[in-house]
């Protein structure tokens, strides 16, 4: 038999040959028109195409870049960018968007000559246009608002010192949930006219779909208004674009296909899908402008792949003419948005939490990782507190810098980093990275502290340093403090305050005698406090300084050496350890463990005391003997068992209990107490696996609870997310209050959404926030505040409770990507144990409406500890070559209480960067929430400036150059207050005047 | 607790920094030296960029272009030579070779002036080298050789068209066994220095990488000896890099990583990883030159993907100095291995069979999808008729043209195409192209043959055309035979002759009428023979003709009506059928079945007798009354049982037994007997699904048997492989003789190879050979031979036996990518059945040394039939207006009967292009095998010759242009013949000698 074919076949190609389209120039080959720009009239479908890289993930960064470690995912950033490149080159319509600094920094600085000079050609031309332009596109759940100016700035001072461009475009478009920090601080105040993302909760886009409200005005502060709002596009899907749009290399697509010769030409199928995809996305869109995202996870490995596709729909499309097609960017978008003189709704707080289906609230990540969040957020400050240093002592050009932790800390605001949910072993990378960056900071800050105190060089010159630091001072671990004090020798312990304020903290480290004495600078004696170590810290110091240094430790110090520290604003202050001359003449007091015997335990031996019951030795009430105010409160730990059968798991992303009620882990604990001139410990035991120490120093109006919990167990197959609950006896109508990535605080209201109507499908999940600072309840007395010292969700679901989740084992993963069980684990040898994490949270009670003060002082104090470094040093000698105490800034001066200096930073070749932050919004505190003065004169005391500018958020403007778009939002009132903002500030007085939340930032030449 | 990570880590950082590798330029980018070229002294290694783009196989040939359908397999050719392009402008050390010219047509005639002009400057810069050249690689088992001289002619045009350049290496890297053919004429006779490939025998791979023997030179020709030799690269695993060096955008592979600010530097290592693999090829290669072919299927869809490890990799590489690799191609291989004055072994005859292990004889494509292999071959002797006419009436420049056709077989003769081993959707789409080019060739016979006959108007300038022809007519359709002749008209058959030779053959067509009278051109009545149309026919036309041509027959005819034809070379005769007047006064003969009632059944009416069993209806036996040839045979039809469970399957790659005895289908059929003036036939039914007609025609000397195989039935799971076997009285040693690509005869030995000493692990598989044209077996009186109308395989598994496989249908996957079963249905509406295939094969039987003639001659008329046309005319005014009977040779010449026209073909702009083939092998025939002449001025009787070029086989250089490479070969004895070639071609006398086996090509100018 022949094997013919139906001949009908044959007509269809003859059809081709007759109707070639008409994209075929002259000489046979096609030529398409893409430079169409935008049509008045007609529907503008804006092309925008852009890679979503994420700088670690499912591979660490380095292996996104140099496209290693395919297997676990095709992606190679190396690829994205050279090909970008070849392909914008091609055609001078083509656009593209970048957004991840990290990345462009390793390929930019390996770039040779010719090809920089193309690229900034093309971004001069505007083909390749930075979006974002940080170090990452980092979360907004989990950061710090201060670490997301830093890697913020990062990015822009490399746009700005290769390219002289200001990046005009907020592009968040995979962060889970969006801060109104990130609206009104990381957007308008960098100079941003839009934002951009694709994640809000599927029952809000729903409604907005239908209200044509995916685009609005975006107010996120309470305080600044209007003055700080952004434009702000919801995605109406996802940042990929529309179905059977995906061009990416290899995938799976239909290409336009116009070639007359070739079978299964396609144009007017194509153009016709063009067509029905833009007017489904037109139908819920404002004005005649809608954006299609051209991306997706790392995709232009190939740019070409995707370039060509769109060449030709732009082409065929605007030759229909029934839409018009066009490569843009978000900031052309946004221009056509304003050019059209539309009104837009208005939406102030935020866009948390995150749902997108009903079971899938993404309240897991606020807590993930909790360690590795600890470590972030340690070392943020620790980056504030040695960039203060390496400017005061002038930065290095060889040797360490700060930059690698700079760097670091950069990718980790990245939102699959700090947010828990990449891969093992990119969280290993993250680690190591910071590690890294943390090592070369402590030279750094050894260098520096040894050049401040040493008075015989100055300038100083040294890069060596008789100091030492202790990174695992919270399991016990700091060899120089456990040290034998040899003859004639004294343990010297520097504390620098990188704060701006006077501070007296009680500072706690190892050792290995009770028989020591303090001294100060002066040579007084100062009162210290013995406590003897626990066996659960011993255990820990035991296998985690092996698991993290590789070394086993010897034997566990002793004791906790507790005495108090006086420092200096921006200054440091010199303790010197010796042995007691003879038994018994320590002006020490070694504490004893006591089990109590009476039915109520109380503790604090200053103005706040804890009242607990030895019956069930937990805690029931705090009472404050100077304020009066007195908040019965019981504070227990519970876990939820974390769905892992039905459907959507929990996991690292979405938190999602099966729906029982959260297991409370002990109705009865045992305790011991400990009292003492300093501070006084309740210690609990409230399981094998979770206990908790509560300190009240004798100074401090809080409570302290150090919590360490692990290793969960999970060999019943079911995940654990441990919860602490604070129960107290408050009417608080649903309302608590969380804040947004450390720096405002929004009002929440269980089962509520200021939006919209909320189907409230998981009563837990769905009311976690995220927490940074701290969240509190109040009722018409009292507020209740709980602080953190990491990231973390926190939720009431009940009136006047508070809870935090601090730790989360799981046996699934959620389906979001990330392909793993957050399971994390910690090996020495082959002896592997799950995660224990330690760490502080902290109880304020307050009178109504006075606990913001504490809230804010207390939070720059947790984020900003004392900087502590060791030697061994004969005292005389020290001292007579040494300045044990100083400050830079005038000694009579301090910065105001509602004034924190949160960057202070030598900048390469554009002078010193200073940023001042007002603590308090409007109308938080009757005295603070004022317009306050900074005195840069007595600030930098020793020091003369120069010149001074002030800039953007991000430095790379001048303030007076930022434009601002305006815009019509629809049922404006138009009633706000004018916000209070600082004048300019002159040259002659320096004087620098903040309004109440403001920051502003100065490049300085001294 | 913190996270924070071993220490030791920091110092990898801080080695890291300092020993920055030396590529990185002193503006810190990196600059690769790519540019060492070869270096005398060490082992160079040649890294050769290539891509394997199946010219359709999982997808088709458009889809493969264009990128779609890559659900399947992630491939689009445009990006590799987009890709490739701009990769290759980089650096101009850079090298890529490119093989298939149906993709680069589809690509290069879509590119603009600059992109052209960039092209042709990577050409003559040698940076991007054609290998192979062809319109497809094509394969080596199945391929008739004049498709693979046209397919190769088609790509090489191309190349000399837009660049000016002849391809120096064949590149037949993906083929399933190498052939004969292939090495002396598409190698050698094409021009090329050498070929390179990657799949021969495992056995034969592994004692060839002990002798170091993968090279060797390569004599395909026993005619020709050394004078047609070619050097030949077997890689010594695939045509892939070494494990390990594989870089296609997104696969896993380890990157060279020098960036001293990223992870993982890894130069060191991967140095060592290439020196490691070139030193394990070294050893098993003779000379300080091996080849890496830097390439595999699809791959460079993003070039630079590749090209950058290959750049870092040269440089490290060279910089650690060991081994020197180098970017370059085939050609600068063979050169330098030219260079190297090393001796090579010999090889002679082929490497069939191709067997990757021991169960893995790929011995079942040589069958697979038989009835697609005789629609190739159809439309290949179709093509040759066409272009024949094209050129007899001038190509028209507008309206059809034979491209189209002869673009469809370029494409069908790939090696997964013509195969059988593409996915069932591809192969639609091959035999959609088919049908496509059938149809514009067949408008332009049709129009041809009308300006032929059409004496009133001369030069011809008509395209339209009265004329039909019928491309079912194997199954009964033929729409104008089949009408009622009505009154006043006649069905006019014009016979087209594409030989060289007078021929007379009988033309059978399908008619409604017994009651017919065939007449001449001169009027004269035409003896007829009538025979009922059997019903396995009908069956077949009404199922088939509805499936091919989505109609609906109608009724089917009632008889075959035979007639016999005479037609002069190149030229054509008409006949005239009439209504007889009256009843009865016809010349034809009705003929009628008999059942047969003697015990012996003999048919003949000429020389050959064939008697039959009529108690098994089998064949018994073959006599020649003028001969005396007289051999006892029996034919019948086995199956194998398919193997589908053991591990390796039988599949559309390969053949595997399951090891019991073919099953026997029936040991006695019921059968016909059908006799009559012009033809005898017995109708035998084997079982429901196999039957046979075998006919002997009056004036022929051999016996025609008709196949009809199908639905094979697989309800039982079981694969079977159908297969015929004639069983003859002979001692035939083991030994047989299968052609090569239609051209040369070889000797097969069974259960032996030349040239190791086989280990028989599949007797049956392993001992199958490619069969084109044809079979035979001797003793030293007779020759039994077989012929066949289409590729197949073929065997002799026990002396005096010769087996083809007609049919398989399959049940399980081979495992060798195609992933589906050969499981081949056809569909009408929903019913659907196994397919049926029809065919013929033709036994001859000759005296010891005299089948050659019938072997030769009767193979040229197989491959090309006569060309039918059909009309419906006025007998009278037909031949008033029309020429009836013609040549354009001279009426007196014809060609010599050892000669024939293998081409004849208008060439756009270069002339007129013939090609003249010696049909005999040195010593095949006493008389034939020896120099004759070809007399132009006669074959072009009404035609002047103005100029004549000779040219390499595919035309594409001047004969004189050619370049040999001298080779020392191995225990080269020196002794061979000088073979005979024919002299240049006087202008005056315009004879073309040609010597055995000779194929000369001109390129002539009317």
């Amino acid at each position: 038999m022949g094997t013919f074919v139906k001949p009908a076949l044959v007509f269809l190609f003859i059809f081709y040959t007759v109707c070639g389209y008409e994209a075929i120039g002259v000489n046979g080959y096609p030529k398409y028109n893409t430079g169409s720009g935008i049509v008045e009239g007609k529907l503008n479908v804006h092309l925008v195409p852009h890679s979503h890289d994420d700088v670690g993930w499912l591979k660490t960064i380095d292996q996104y870049y140099v496209g290693s470690n395919n297997s676990i995912q095709g992606a190679c950033v190396e690829n994205v960018l050279d090909s970008v490149v070849m392909s914008l080159r091609r055609d001078r319509n083509r656009k593209f968007v970048f957004a991840e600094m990290a990345f462009f920094h390793r390929w930019w600085i390996r770039q040779s000559p010719e090809i920089q000079e193309v690229v900034r050609n093309l971004v001069a031309s505007g083909q390749l246009e930075f979006v974002n332009g940080g170090w990452c596109m980092h979360d907004e759940a989990t950061c710090h608002y201060i670490d997301m100016i830093d890697q913020t700035t990062l990015g822009h001072q490399l746009i700005k010192n290769e390219f002289n461009i200001t990046p005009r475009a907020g592009w968040q478009i995979d962060p889970f949930g969006h801060s109104a920090v990130q609206a009104y601080l990381l957007g308008a105040e960098v100079g941003f006219d839009s934002v951009h993302f694709a994640r809000i909760d599927y029952q809000d886009r729903a409604k907005r779909k239908v209200d044509k409200a995916l685009e609005v005005i975006w107010r996120g502060s309470r305080t600044f208004g209007s003055s700080s709002q952004i434009f702000t596009n919801v995605f109406p899907v996802h940042y990929s674009p529309p179905n059977g749009f995906h061009f990416e290399v290899n995938d799976d697509f239909v290409p336009v296909q116009d070639d007359p010769l070739i079978f299964d030409v396609n144009v007017d199928k194509r153009v016709i899908d063009f067509i029905d995809a833009s007017i489904i996305q037109a139908n819920v869109t404002r004005t005649n402008h809608i954006m299609w995202t051209m991306g997706d996870d790392f995709q232009y490995q190939y740019a070409e792949s995707w370039f060509k596709e769109m060449d030709k729909l732009i082409h065929y499309v605007n030759k229909d003419g029934r839409v018009n097609a066009l490569y843009s960017t978000p900031s052309l978008y946004v221009d056509a948005k304003h050019a059209a003189n539309e009104s837009w709704p208005l939406k102030t707080d935020d866009y948390f939490p995150y749902a997108d289906d009903e079971n899938a609230y993404w309240t897991g990540f606020f807590t993930s990782r909790p360690a590795f969040k600890r470590y972030v957020r340690v070392l943020s400050g620790y980056y504030l507190a040695a960039r203060q240093l390496e400017f005061l002592t002038g930065r290095k050009s060889n040797g360490f810098n700060t930059f690698s932790l700079g760097d670091a800390l950069g990718v980790m605001q990245h939102h699959d980093a700090v947010t828990g949910t990449a891969k093992q072993h990119t969280t290993d990378d993250y680690a190591k990275r910071l590690a890294i960056g943390a090592s070369e900071s402590e030279a750094v800050v050894n260098s520096a502290l040894s050049c401040l105190v040493n008075s015989k060089s100055s300038p100083c010159s040294t890069t060596s340093s008789l100091f030492n630091q202790c990174q695992l001072l919270n399991i016990s671990y700091c060899p120089p403090t456990e040290e034998d004090i040899t003859e004639g020798k004294n343990l010297v312990v520097v504390a620098y305050n990188p704060l701006g304020w006077n501070r007296t903290d009680v500072i706690k480290i190892p050792v290995n005698n009770a028989n020591l004495i303090v001294k100060d600078s002066m040579g007084n004696l100062v009162e210290a406090q013995f406590i003897e170590l626990d066996n659960i810290t011993r255990k820990l110091r035991k296998f985690y300084v092996e698991a993290y240094l590789g070394i086993s430790p010897k034997s566990a110090p002793k004791y906790w050496l507790y005495f108090q520290a006086s420092v200096s604003p921006l200054g440091w202050n010199t303790y010197f350890i010796s042995k007691a001359s003879q038994k018994g003449s320590s002006a020490s007091y070694v504490a004893k463990m006591d089990i109590p015997l009476k039915e109520t335990v109380e503790i604090g031996s200053g103005n706040l005391k804890a009242s607990f019951s030895s019956k069930t030795g937990q805690l029931k009430r705090l009472y404050n003997s100077k304020t009066g105010v007195d908040v019965p409160v019981q504070q227990s730990y519970l876990w939820y068992r974390s769905s892992s059968n039905f459907g959507q798991n929990s996991g690292a992303y979405i938190f999602r209990p099966d729906g029982s009620s959260p297991v409370i882990v002990a109705r009865s604990v045992p305790i011991k107490v400990i009292r003492g001139p300093l501070v006084d410990e309740i210690h609990q035991l409230f399981n094998s696996w979770i206990s908790q120490v509560i300190r009240i120093y004798k100074d401090k109006e809080h409570v302290e609870l150090e919590f360490t919990i692990g290793s969960i167990p999970i060999e019943d197959s079911v995940g654990k997310e441990v919860i602490t609950k604070m129960t107290a006896n408050m009417a608080t109508d649903k309302v608590f209050y969380t804040d947004s990535n450390g720096r405002d605080f929004l009002k929440r209201v269980r089962d509520h959404r200021a939006d919209w109507d909320l189907n409230v499908t998981q009563h837990v999940a769905g009311n976690y926030y995220p927490v940074n600072l701290g969240m509190y309840i109040t009722d018409n007395k009292s507020e209740l505040s709980v602080l953190v010292d990491r990231a973390t969700g926190g939720a009431s679901i009940k009136d006047g409770e508070i809870e935090l989740m601090l730790h989360r084992r799981l046996v699934a993963d959620d389906g979001r990507g990330v392909g793993e069980d957050l399971e994390e684990t910690v090996c020495v040898g082959s002896t592997c144990d799950g995660l224990t994490v330690r760490g502080n949270y902290y109880m304020g009670i307050h009178k109504n409406g006075d606990g913001s003060r504490w809230r804010r002082t207390t939070g720059q104090e947790i984020y900003s500890p004392l900087v502590l470094a060791f030697g061994h040093e004969n005292q005389k000698e020290w001292k007579a070559s040494h300045t044990t105490k100083g400050t830079i800034m005038n000694p009579n001066y301090s910065l105001p209480p509602n004034v924190a200096l949160i960057t202070l930073q030598e900048s390469d070749n554009r002078g010193v960067l200073i940023r001042l932050a007002h603590l308090y919004e409007a109308g938080e505190d009757a005295d603070y929430s004022t317009k306050t003065k900074v005195q840069l004169k007595e600030m930098f005391a020793g020091k003369r400036i120069k010149a001074i500018k002030e800039t953007s958020l991000s430095a790379n403007q001048g303030k007076n150059e930022m434009k601002k778009m305006t815009w019509n939002v629809e049922h404006d009132s138009c009633s706000e207050a004018t916000p209070i903002r600082g004048g300019p500030v002159n040259m002659s007085n320096l004087i620098v005047e903040l309004g109440p939340m403001e920051i502003r930032t100065f490049l300085v030449k001294f």
